[in-house]
């Protein structure tokens, strides 16, 4: 299967003669490259002009296909394109409007003399900007740009594609207004005030791509501060999604959260936040490791947060390494570092063992070697079964959130939405090893979870509307 | 004329027979509601319903409307529609996707793995962020809501539908994302701290309903931190529509800007930037007034920006009221208070003078008592002809200045805009003094300006790509 990282299309001029077309291909796999898609651009009485879509590993590797085309006898390579700056160039967003304003009259109504009336009305009662303004259904996607997709700090500008991604995604799947606003500032505090006070016009506030633990603390001040939820999709994302997955994999494995031993390795964000959701969602004993070993409440080398963790999970305090602390668990969550673990130690786990590893781009343990010895095994990546993903849970959390105007999105909230995923799920495929979350794409996903967020959200009080109740939009 | 402030829909149970609508229409007319458009919504065989448009002064007239039609025998009133508030329900702009994000595939391009090429690609060169993000494209539209329309300091929210209405406006004349952005502070400093740190993902950014003197320390402060455009719609807009409006209305009166005494009454955002334009394009005589009279080097109440005024304007010392100082004017600007001019104090002016009474909701001089004694008689409102708004000149000057991605909007390209919207109303409708400035629906109107802008930019040396360069998108 491909996993595009690298993706071109070569434009080439082959002579109309028999077999030419193969021969290209063969040279194509011959240098390792996979073919995607032949199009026709131009035909001719001598020749024909195609476009091949092609996945190879990186640039160089493209280059190295290009040159063993171009040296099949009679044929040209006209242009190389990189497709996947392609498909970034002018942005992956933009605005629309959505009323006209292409009269004198669609004017007054929408701008002066009529908006005066509109603007006092907020003024007079600022709920009002719910009804009446984008607000109700826009998201700030932020961030500092301090952990890019796997790739470290890169800077709030190198963050922008990544943020676009996002919103591009909430838009398309859950309707969601959201805006990329990467901010240059390092401090935590400084972040979270710069939040605050650009949150006017956003109805929620998602963070992403921030690096722990600085991402607990911003996100804490800013929730402090604001009556919109503060959700972090490393965070509360991952933990959603890995929560329905474990749910799902543990049944395949005979056995339920309540009663698995579940090993958690990685204590970023994301491991972080789903050894929290393992605790409120009952899990039966959870252990969190670091890169020194097992979190325990004898280390003394843990800060606020870790501190919690070591209180509320590893009840029997043991200690040592990953490798150590899994034996005879039924799950393992990573987070954590490619390669971190080896056939033997899953196969020192519990029968059938679930084994989520999480690592970008390349899992804790790959593919080839958890064959045979876990009973359930996913990672982050889209060419293998299971790709556990922040995306199947942020549109239909915001969805629900949005639905019912919620102050914040609570632990109700993110448990309920687990739930949700991990029964869309069974729905689209049943119980199966390589179905232990549903399709990123499965039309009834967001649909499910935002009915059962916005639930989650009225029977905790945080709701602004109840069901019943004239909602926006 | 009609200025629909308030403008509703009602929708009426009409007898079926000859002469009811007629009697409905009187209804109205008698109540002083003027009708704008009649559509039938179902039409049964004794009796038809309408949806009725009607123009009324506010929302109490509206409701006195509704009682004369019901008082018509027969005719029921089914319900009345705030048509200025539904044309705001939901906001009046959201966001739209540039990619597909429906397949494996778009996804592994727009989003990981292959995003984090992109994202390394601009972490090596943030220029690349103008390529490859919505940055070519995007523009803050930010206030703190210190002056929303004409209101007085509403606050952030209360500005957004303002807001709002300038972005729908950008996009849909000239194309741009402009994302609307109001900032809960109100220290300048502050202000102008925020808006740098959240600055990364725009390619410039647009003040609006910002109160005087704050908005010229804020737009200072901004622009020397900033390497992309600081453009304050209410100084540098209005100053360019009022440039131009001069030009082709002091033409009607025989004379020339170079020839012309012209007095400016109001020190706002609008009135100091069009004395500043007015010195640049090399003005005769400008004067300008505030609320004590006129601006003079022997005051001791100027802080800095109007000091510079004193330095560079009124060269013979003039003082006095407004009245005084504009015997035997060209022109006047007037962006001060309703009801400052009388007919006499016009006719004291030179011949046919030019008057731009822009004071809003209602001008310094009204329509009825400017015949007459005004040649040239413009306003903001748009039910009389010559309606001089900033949206004229906004959206062409950000068109050009994104086309060459711009560093600034400097005074070259101001004024190069200013000749631009003259020349685009002549081509118009030819030179005449109800034909001072072309239509904001001119088609013409934002090539035009865009293309001097663009041009002056690249003379100027602040284009970042120049012409026969490739730009973005």
């Amino acid at each position: 299967m491909s996993q595009p990282t690298y993706s071109l299309t070569m434009r080439v001029h082959i002579p109309a003669s028999v077999g030419m077309l193969g021969r290209v291909m063969e040279a194509i796999g011959d240098t390792g490259g996979q073919v995607g898609g032949v199009d026709i651009v131009r035909s001719g009485k001598d020749a024909i002009t195609r476009d091949i879509t092609i996945y190879a590993r990186d640039e160089e590797h493209g280059e190295s296909i290009a040159r063993a085309v171009r040296q099949v006898e009679g044929v040209e390579v006209e242009s190389l394109t990189d497709r996947v700056f392609l498909s970034h160039a002018g942005g992956k967003i933009g605005m629309e409007n959505r009323v006209p304003v292409v009269t004198r009259d669609d004017l007054s109504m929408a701008y002066t003399p009529g908006v005066a009336r509109v603007c006092m009305a907020i003024h007079h009662d600022f709920e009002q900007a719910w009804e009446y303004t984008i607000k109700g259904s826009s998201v700030m996607v932020v961030s500092d740009g301090s952990s890019v997709v796997g790739q470290g700090d890169l800077g709030p500008e190198a963050a922008l594609p990544a943020l676009e991604a996002k919103c591009a995604f909430l838009h398309t799947l859950a309707g969601i207004d959201a805006f990329p606003l990467p901010i240059d500032l390092r401090d935590p505090a400084e972040i979270a005030e710069a939040v605050v006070l650009t949150s006017s016009v956003f109805a929620g506030i998602h963070l992403a791509d921030i690096s722990a633990p600085r991402c607990f603390e911003i996100q804490r001040l800013i929730a402090e501060r604001l009556d919109i939820p503060v959700f972090h999709e490393d965070q509360q994302g991952t933990a959603v999604v890995v929560l329905a997955a474990l749910t799902n994999g543990l049944a395949v494995a005979g056995t339920t959260l309540a009663d698995a031993t579940i090993v958690v390795a990685g204590t970023g964000p994301g491991g972080q936040a789903v050894a929290r959701l393992l605790v409120a969602a009952g899990a039966g004993t959870v252990v969190v490791a670091d890169s020194k070993g097992a979190i325990h409440a004898g280390r003394d080398d843990l800060d606020d947060d870790l501190s919690w963790i070591a209180a509320n999970t590893n009840p029997a305090g043991v200690t040592g390494p990953v490798a150590e602390i899994l034996k005879g668990a039924h799950a393992f969550v990573g987070l954590s570092a490619p390669g971190l673990l080896s056939a033997a130690d899953v196969s020192a786990m519990a029968a059938d063992p679930v084994v989520l590893a999480l690592a970008m781009p390349e899992p804790e343990i790959r593919p080839s070697e958890a064959a045979g010895v876990a009973g359930v095994y996913a990672t982050g990546r889209p060419d293998v079964p299971n790709q556990i993903n922040s995306g199947l849970a942020s549109p239909g959390i915001w969805r629900g959130a949005l639905d019912c105007r919620a102050t914040e999105i609570n632990q109700a909230m993110t448990l309920a939405a687990a739930t949700a995923i991990a029964e869309t799920a069974l729905e689209e495929g049943g119980l199966s090893a390589t179905n232990v979350v549903p399709s990123i794409f499965n039309a009834q996903l967001v649909p499910n979870v935002a009915a059962a967020v916005r639930a989650a959200a009225e029977a905790t009080g945080v709701a602004r509307v109840t069901s019943g109740a004239a909602a926006a939009s």
